[in-house]
């Protein structure tokens, strides 16, 4: 097995991660982010410019930003659902933005209210905008390897919408494994298609571990030749379709899977713990990450006396 | 990513899982065995026949088999720790028999106050019985990934305990992450090793997911070209090491991948599904599996009237 010898990651803990809890307060996120800044990761999801009242976790994102001590090591980025959204992310500062559409009709009609064709004509708008700013968009294609309405989408449908995204301009590409579809054998099988006619962009994955999938899903994506890939500290995150079902797959365990394989992530395992521990504290409940219980497997215990 | 079309699976839950929880009544014991026996499942470590002191959750072991309903397209096995252990199975019927060794000798003398070598020379009398009386002996060499006091075992190290038992007659071997250590660069590693001398016994990989990546190895044990794995309903079983860790990998986590990537395992995921369900109700808490909770990934959810 021949994996990459370094792969770039990007924590989505401080927005795909605390959207889905109560919402904390903004000194707590500003920790959160300064904390994980300083982890060793390089690319970190700040926040979201989203409707307050559609999403009241990101209503202080403006004041949680303003306040981060950014890392000049770090390449920190913003979500966006439309052109207004993009306004607020460049006012405030950031020149990493990113869109989402989902390569399920239906998914996208349920989230968005329109269709896949409309999104993507929406997302050319804002990739002219971001540009004109001189920043990067990078394109998120959801339900990539399956919707809960329509089941499977297939590797054509999911390309070609990738495809017209690059075509429009999307300067990096990630794959959202949006309910925990994917197979590792699907995994090789849409970067393959991918890189069939899209060489160059840079791809990223992101996926859930809503059925136990997540790492191997990671390894099957480094075999495909993947060096971008997305995870949430702790393993927040969910899925409305399956209350008790985990969330994305969990940062420090996919550290600790990768440094384990002599792959380099850059991040310092021991910090991101920490991290981890102190994100626990402030969402209040155990989450799904399982290095932050178990122990690295590098950790040696004593032998007992008895011995 | 080439895989094999089909695999044979071990589910120990009625074993391994049974002995990290309370002591459960005979009847739920016979009543999770006949369920597990009805899913097509093609291989059960039913008991193991053990001091009652020792382990009092297998006390019942003679009565509980006895009053199992014997599917014969099941090969039932019992796993044993000693010569005394192995005459108890073979009087009650069992011609499948399994006994531990640890790679780790720190590990061995540990859980039975003898060296690694030591062992190894009981196993070798302890195949001799089992075949003096017609059965199989499969040998399960434990900490084949690591050790919690020595840390990494090394590949050497492994494969040398692997081939004596082997060379004492073996008849199948099962390489057992006792405590999570492996990575799939390292399941890989140790299989093509074993491979080089090893070339026809049968193999299979018994492995834990304290660390989230249960079905990494999986996958990584298929590229190796293995087709036998274990695995535990509901994922239970434990480590004493790492409290709050998640134990075996999880039976229908397994079918539910391995069925989604188009490999056979012969079992009918619902029945599985529906006999974990009963399980959680005899051990009364939640489990570590994922399906159960997620639903599988070809479940499709009706779209919400509103769309």
């Amino acid at each position: 097995m021949t994996l990459p010898t370094a792969v770039s990651l990007r924590e989505v803990g401080p927005r795909d991660g605390l959207q889905n809890e109560d919402p904390v307060p903004t000194d707590a996120k500003v920790a959160l982010i300064n904390g994980l800044s300083r982890t060793g990761v390089s690319r970190i999801e700040a926040v979201s410019f989203v409707h307050p009242r559609a999403i009241p976790q990101m209503a202080d994102a403006d004041e949680a930003w303003a306040r981060v001590e950014r890392n000049p090591a770090v390449t920190y980025s913003a979500l966006v659902p439309n052109s207004r959204g993009a306004s607020r992310a460049i006012d405030a500062g950031f020149t990493d933005i990113e869109v989402v559409v989902s390569a399920s009709d239906t998914h996208n009609r349920r989230n968005v209210n329109r269709s896949t064709d409309d999104s993507l004509a929406d997302v050319a708008e804002i990739i002219k905008q971001v540009h004109d700013a001189g920043g990067n968009l990078e394109v998120i294609v959801s339900t990539a390897w399956g919707c809960p309405y329509e089941g499977e989408v297939p590797v054509s449908r999911v390309v070609d919408v990738a495809r017209r995204a690059v075509d429009a301009g999307a300067d990096a590409l990630t794959y959202g494994d949006t309910t925990g579809m994917a197979t590792p054998t699907r995994v090789i099988d849409l970067v393959t298609r991918t890189r069939e006619t899209m060489r160059d962009v840079p791809l990223a994955l992101h996926f859930h571990n809503t059925r136990g999938m997540g790492l191997a899903n990671v390894v099957a994506g480094l075999q495909a030749g993947v060096v971008r890939f997305e995870g949430c500290l702790g393993g927040l995150g969910g899925c409305p379709f399956a209350p008790g079902a985990t969330g994305n797959v969990c940062t420090e365990d996919v550290v600790h899977m990768l440094e384990s394989m002599g792959c380099d992530t850059g991040v310092d395992l021991d910090r991101l713990l920490a991290a981890s521990r102190r994100l626990r504290e402030i969402v209040g409940h155990e989450m799904p990450g399982q290095v932050v219980k178990a122990g690295k497997s590098s950790d040696v215990h004593p032998v007992p006396s008895k011995v």
